[in-house]
Parts: C-alpha cells; structure tokens; sequence
C-alpha cells in the first residue's frame, strides 16, 4: 500500500477480529479460506472482508480464497502483533489482577513487566503471574527502566487521569484505558478506552430486535 | 426510520460511544452540541456522526448543532438502554468479581440478579454486591425465576460454551462473553465477545505510527 493511505480505524479493529477464526484454522490444519466463510466466522458481510483487505494489496485469489497463514501472518505485521510488547498495569483490584493473568494477552506477546497501585495495602503483594504490586512512587523509574511501551490503568475512575499522567510523563505513549473515566492525552499520544457497557448496549439493542422480530437486528 | 432499514453493526456500535459524551455534557449542562465537536469527543469524523445519527432521523440543526437531552434519550430509546436489565454472571474468578461491581453497568440499568460458578469452594460466597456464588446446577431453575434477559460469561475457556447452552436453554437470548473461547450460538440468540487483546492489537498498530511518523495511524 502506498504510505500516503489513511486507513480507517474499523478496518484496523476487524483486522485484529479477523485474526482470530484465521489461528483457529491454521491450529486445526485449514490452509485455504473463502472471504464468505472468514466473514461469517467475524460476523461481518463478506464484501465489508474484501474491502478491508484490499488496503493491504492482493491477499486472496478470486474464486478461491486467502491463503490462512500468509492472510495471518500478513494482518499480523501490519497491526504490529508480530513483536512481543511491554506492558505496565496501574490500579491491581480485581479487574487488575484478572488483566494480569488473561491468557490472550500473554499468547499474543503482551507481557505485563511491572504493576502499580496507590493503595498500601496492596503494595508488596506478590502475584501468581511473578510481579510484585509496587507503590505508584515507582511508577516513573520502573517504567523507564523497564522500556514499558504500553500503559494499562485498571484504577478507580478519579485516580485515572492522574495514572495517564504519569503514564505520559515516563514516555509511555499507548494507554489501554479500562476505567469508566475518560482520559485525555496529547496527540502524540493513543488511548483505547474499554468500556463494558458500550458492548451491552449493543447487545440490548438486539436483544430488542430479537424480541419483535424473531432475529438479531 | 422505517422498519425495513438494517442499521449497520458499527453504527450502533457508535451511538452506544455517542452517549457517553452526551451523558457528560448533560451533567455539566450543556444543551447543544456541533456533530464536530461530538466527533472530536469520540474520536471519529463529523460526516460519520451525521451519517450515523441520520439512521434514525432529523435530530440536529443544520448549522446549529444537536439538542444534546434530545439527541441522548432518543440514541437510549433506541438502543433499549433507557430499560433495565437484568444479568446473570457464570465464573467468578477475579474477572467476575470485577465485573458484578461494575459501576458503569449499575448506572445504566444493568443490574447482576445471579452468579454462578463450577467450583464448589467459590460456591457460597457472599460477594459486596449482596449476591451470593451458587453452583451451576442452579442455573436454569434461578434464570427462568428471576427472568434474566442477558448472560455473562466470564469462565475458563473450556467452560465457555456449556455455559451458553446452559443459559440458552435457561431461554437467554443475548451473551457477553468475556471468555478468549468463542462460543456458538443458534441465530436466534446474540453473542457479544470481548477480546481485549482485540483493543490492544490497535493501540500498537497506531503505536507503530507515532514511532514511525510521530502520529497515531
């Protein structure tokens, strides 16, 4: 693709949706896959595939399909998850520690090297991945010693601009932010808000559609 | 509208992202607000706004701007999430107990009226929220009782999709599962999945861009 493309932020989250069935297929042995059926596995329509794809140059062959491993190894360099990646956690109750164990980050290289919390009594706790709760003094240090490359605040919501903050401050420049509270970054900055409720929002509304119709809307 | 439109995924998948904004802006007491300064607070293009929110109707003003009360009770009405609702939990690990004392699911109406899990030493527990852990034998005799309208899942992989069928023959209709698993549903039902890693695979894709352009992607 030439650099002066601007790919559209849905495209590059369907790439990481569409990388998932592609491992699946690649694990049970499936070497060749129509855009119909890989979008049917997304939950996308077919044509919504093949014009995602199509930023990226020429992956499938007409009539045929894409290539499993070459479409998987190709989303993955282009999305960047074909490196292992630093992480650093702020905020360690139980969303924190749930985070710190989740298995699809540890199997796509995410690995978290340093936790945080402003609460003393979590301070010294040492987790079942190996890290140490240290105290939010620490923050600056650790990260920079640590080369974090991706902040994850996990705190409550008043305490999540301030982990942003000190975040930034310490160089990091990608914040995956699971707080309810919004937080602002520069631009040289890029924040992922995870907000539960927005995806059960979704759902209700075709829940609703399920309920007059007989069918997801 | 009229009844034959099928909105698009994603554009439901904003308006959920719209109202958070709007929630703010509306306790802060602001009455109007430009589909620019909209798209700048949820981080998409103004013609996408208006495209998305012209789905459902004249809401805005041209050259003036949307009434920010109006345009947030109609984007509720039609997500259904001016409703409450009421959702089971299967698997309270640390996940589990994170997600029960969710504040953003409580303020909007989504309300935890069971939990269950596997393991006989979680069974009994009594968690902050009031509820207490029961086993999963209690599942489809408390769901169809307490007329539970969403499921879910946040257990181990391998415990995924018979918690989908357990809840679906329950007469659930609607799941969120937290769990990496993928599970199977028959088209009368919806499944939301939340892959966090999914976010993380875009943060180091614009990621990526700052260290190479000094800007995200």
């Amino acid at each position: 693709m030439g650099n002066e493309t601007k790919i559209p932020a849905p495209t590059i989250e369907r790439l990481a949706q569409y990388s998932r069935p592609l491992e699946s297929l690649l694990e049970s042995g499936t070497t060749v896959i129509s855009s119909e059926k890989l979008a049917r596995l997304c939950g996308v329509n077919p044509a919504q595939v093949r014009k995602d794809l199509a930023y990226f140059g020429e992956f499938g062959v007409r009539g045929v399909g894409y290539d499993v491993a070459d479409l998987l190894a190709a989303i993955k360099k282009i999305l960047g998850s074909d490196q292992e990646w630093a992480l650093c956690i702020v905020g360690m109750g139980n969303l924190g520690r749930a985070l710190v164990e989740n298995e699809n980050f540890k199997k796509r290289g995410y690995r978290f090297v340093a936790a945080f919390d402003s609460d003393s009594r979590r301070v010294g706790t040492r987790l079942p991945c190996g890290l140490t709760i240290q105290p939010i003094s620490r923050l600056k240090e650790e990260v920079e010693s640590l080369m974090v490359d991706i902040g994850v605040i996990s705190c409550i919501p008043p305490e999540a601009q301030r982990a942003a903050d000190l975040l930034m401050d310490a160089g990091v420049k990608a914040i995956l932010n699971f707080s309810p509270a919004q937080v602002r970054t520069p631009e040289c900055c890029v924040v992922q808000n995870v907000d539960f409720s927005v995806k059960l929002e979704n759902l209700v509304y075709h829940l609703q559609k399920i309920e007059e119709t007989g069918r997801p809307g």
